[in-house]
């Protein structure tokens, strides 16, 4: 063999060149927690700030053992930690990058004298006691990688008698004395929910098992104000989105040819579309939060695209990228009712329809609405129809991923074209950016900032608190470690006709900042290229340390650059 | 404002905090030009390296001016070149990253004695005498930035009488001596074409307007063994789309639910599928080259998915990647006979299948294909059908990139494990990465590469030449600049039912050192997870001048890393 296919094959599984780079890159720590080389857990003191929401009174009742309502803060270190103690950490729900990280600090600030497990494949594994024990050797591998591999993950929900008690078996067969529940707001309402659950007579002494919840999801949905600017997963994934938006973009006064129609992932909220946007600077971008405030119509949507590819034209640009966020067509109010009337009905005739073709199924459901909505759902391209009959996920929820939008506004916007201007070129292509942003490896930023929830979800466990969420804010002030009571965030909401605790996804506040930065903007760029291209994200060099522009401009910071640790 | 929305609005127009950073990166020179600082055009003399085709004897014939069989290398530095020369540069066809280096590179040799004028929108452009002048000021902004966008491109084939008059009087109107046309396989078949045609006569003394091709396009079908190891643009479309498919891939084994299937641009050749797979080593990559040579039916290739699949989730891996070559469908032999004659119908049978409607082209095509094909065509998903009957490039051939192959595979793979074991798991996504792979900002190669490229084609042009493409070779060794004569890389091929001189598209060699080392591991990769995430192409630091592998491997080369100037 020649020397570069042992190289070559020195590379497999995990061992790139960049791979094995990645791994000796330094991570900055919280002053908070001493030194980087030895970082210690710190103690917790109540701020001034106490979360409310306007089921507050209800949560009390119903969290009467893990009831908390003020944030916390670093107070030095502590020098009376928990020790010997027994931790498991899963990941929940989709990846996102630095999944990674977060168990590295939470080993990092365990240390010899307690015990970290991994539990397989998400919740799933938590319910069926899949754990192994995580040692330094096992870790290694993993620091600043992307993915969620390392442990595996799973979309279950934790919600039966049963489930709950299986959970118990696993803390008392493992003899655990905490829960890290790495996920998105779903998972935190479960972490929530277990913490109050699990918080008495779990061990023999009577005592429980604490939990604490660490806030992913590229979506960017979890985010509350300054005392949690971002959830981890956003920054590495938007960056990956804007790369490819912002190549395109530059494709298009090159080809000189066609109107990119992209979608990028983000489920409801737009705060996904939102941070492209600023970072690329396309022609047209859809914010879902402003369709379903100003009740903007399908055919608004579809005149205002219109018109913007008219107007370049007449410039003679005859091309440009058009962005959508994933969940618009939710946000549309005749097609927000159309759906809630179909998740109710997909629930109630599940088993009639689930043996039915798509024809079928389509036929079966006009006779289950009421008119205006049979109307409009027969009024769509049948493959939507389709779309919007497929199955729900295991939230109940209506997949809106498999929704092809972008192809339905540009079969609407060509019809609308023609009737404004036939004249008018309008060559399209579509494009769905979601699945390559989860797994990326982490920007510098969302490596350092897991790292740093980590650390701070390690040292909530030893200081021994519970139903807390770790967070670090002031990302561009040097970073402070905040715990975050879960039961504070709780609200109560109706999902799949039964009344549950939730946290409220946040959605793009329209009065935002960034909105309104966005927003004083959208017209210069629609008219003529303003576009950038945010390039690759960078693990080196001088364009590596950028944090997300919605976050620096909502949280008002003075420059585009993180600074934690510093 | 604040600072930030200040910041952000300074960003505009391809002033992101990445671009303004890339350009003032370094960019390395062939020691033959002398210093990096003020490069000087070479002088060239002939290697013993004299190309062959089978058509040598017509093309003589056919290009009695400009015929050249001999392989150029530097000799010196040119102690005469010319000077006061007016040279015109274009793009031609699909953008591809590092184009606007090689502008610049022929800025910086043709220096302050000649004038170098940009056509606007391509071949299109050089018809119409689209031109302007190309200043010190105006090229600073574009260096080691991504896209054609400072001239534009399109993809008008010169090929009618009046066409080629025209070139003729854009010309004469701008005292044009030379042009430079940086393309693909056609636009230098068409630079040779317009190198013999342009050879003598065109100014008041007789004298003719030299042609220089220079060697782009991500498919990397454009490459000659050790004299021209690859096209630019391959390296940073090849470690886009492999930063994705490694995203992807460090996904499965973190959601541990789906089966991906990923088509990658690259038209005919299977070079970037290639390149892709050994940067990734995902479970099944289809190579199409090989599929031909060993005449492999479609039912084969699914048989040989669902069997990794079905055997994958025996070890409990219900995940996985299939990486597919955009053009496979035209390999497989059936299809492949298929499509001739389809090309042929369409061609013959177009005002008629023009106004019909997409079942109604099905209907009547049917009728015209010989029984066998007909058959075929019927069987297949009505989207499929719709897709081989959709209209042809400008060129004649079928836009391959538009017929959804990943969604057929998957819909035939999916009955074909149903027939093996219906109790495996087979939930799939398809994805197509192409068009963000195109207009990304250079690798620091294609950076180097271009530049020098542009070097190159600027000192063939001062040295006197005509119907040469630039070449830069020996890429591990310091970078050799090349003149490839075109007429000698020209055979007939027949297109379109007509002979034509055309450069051949390099295919895959199934022999070749990649494809050995590719075969001798995919089953391994086949078997269990040995996937590896190149990452996002770095411009900084340790992982930022890795080379192609397929390069490295075909060429022998020890490093995996480029070395130009050193």
């Amino acid at each position: 063999m020649s020397k570069i296919t042992d190289l070559l094959i020195g590379m497999e599984k995990h061992k790139s060149i960049f791979e094995n780079e990645i791994r000796s890159l330094p991570i900055p720590t919280c002053s908070d927690f001493g030194s980087p080389e030895k970082p210690e857990p710190i103690e917790f003191t109540a701020t001034d700030e106490k979360l409310e929401s306007k089921d507050s009174a209800a949560v009390k009742e119903a969290f009467a053992n893990s009831f908390e309502q003020e944030v916390l803060k670093a107070a030095g270190t502590n020098k009376a930690p928990l020790s010997g103690k027994q931790v498991a950490v899963l990941f929940s729900g989709g990846p996102a990058a630095g999944g990674h990280n977060v168990v590295y600090g939470l080993k990092k600030i365990l240390g010899n004298s307690n015990t970290l497990f991994g539990v397989k494949a998400g919740p799933k594994g938590l319910i069926q006691g899949n754990l192994f024990e995580i040692t330094d050797q096992n870790i290694a591998p993993i620091i600043n990688t992307g993915g969620f591999d390392f442990l595996g993950s799973d979309r279950t929900k934790i919600k039966t008698d049963e489930q709950f008690q299986s959970v118990k078996n696993t803390c008392v067969n493992n003899k655990l004395d905490a829960i890290v529940v790495i996920g998105g707001d779903d998972s935190n309402t479960n972490a929530a929910i277990l913490a109050e659950y699990l918080s008495k007579d779990v061990k023999s002494d009577g005592s429980g098992v604490q939990v604490i919840g660490v806030p992913k999801t590229i979506d960017g949905d979890l985010q509350i104000g300054d005392i949690l600017p971002i959830s981890f997963g956003f920054d590495t994934a938007t960056k990956i989105y804007a790369e490819m938006v912002g190549n395109i973009l530059q494709d298009t006064p090159s080809s000189r040819k066609y109107w990119h129609f992209i979608k990028v992932m983000g489920r409801s909220a737009s705060h996904v579309a939102l941070e492209v946007a600023l970072q690329t600077k396309p022609a047209v971008t859809l914010i879902s939060e402003e369709v379903a405030e100003n009740s903007i119509s399908l055919a608004q949507i579809v005149d205002h695209i219109a018109n913007a590819v008219v107007n370049r034209s007449k410039k003679g640009i005859n091309y440009g990228v058009v962005l959508i966020p994933e969940g618009v067509i939710e946000f549309i109010p005749e097609m927000n009712s159309l759906i809630a009337e179909l998740n109710d009905k997909v629930a109630e005739f599940n088993s009639e329809l689930s043996v039915k073709n798509n024809e079928e199924k389509r036929n079966f459901i006009y006779t289950k609405l009421t008119p205006v909505h049979a109307q409009l759902m027969s009024s769509l391209p049948d493959y939507l129809e389709d779309m919007l009959l497929a199955d729900r996920d295991s939230h109940g929820n209506l997949q809106v991923s498999l929704i092809p939008t972008e192809r339905m506004l540009i079969d609407m916007v060509t019809i609308r074209i023609k009737e404004l201007d036939a004249s008018v070129p309008f060559a399209t292509l579509n494009h769905f950016f979601g699945y390559e942003g989860r797994c990326g490896a982490p920007t510098l930023f969302d490596a350092a900032y897991c790292y740093n929830l980590g650390l701070t979800a390690g040292s909530l466990i030893l200081a021994g608190k519970t139903g807390y969420m770790a967070s670090v804010a002031d990302l561009n002030g040097g970073g402070q470690p905040l715990g975050i009571p879960l039961p504070g965030l709780l609200n109560i909401e109706r999902r799949q006709g039964k009344d549950e605790f939730v946290i409220e996804k946040a959605l793009a506040d329209t009065k935002s900042p960034a909105m309104k930065f966005f927003t004083s903007r959208r017209d210069v760029w629609a008219q003529e290229d303003c576009f950038a291209s945010p390039g690759p994200r960078q693990l080196w060099g001088p364009a590596s340390r950028q944090i997300p522009m919605t976050v620096a401009l909502n949280r008002n910071y003075n420059s585009l650059d993180f600074n934690i640790g510093k």
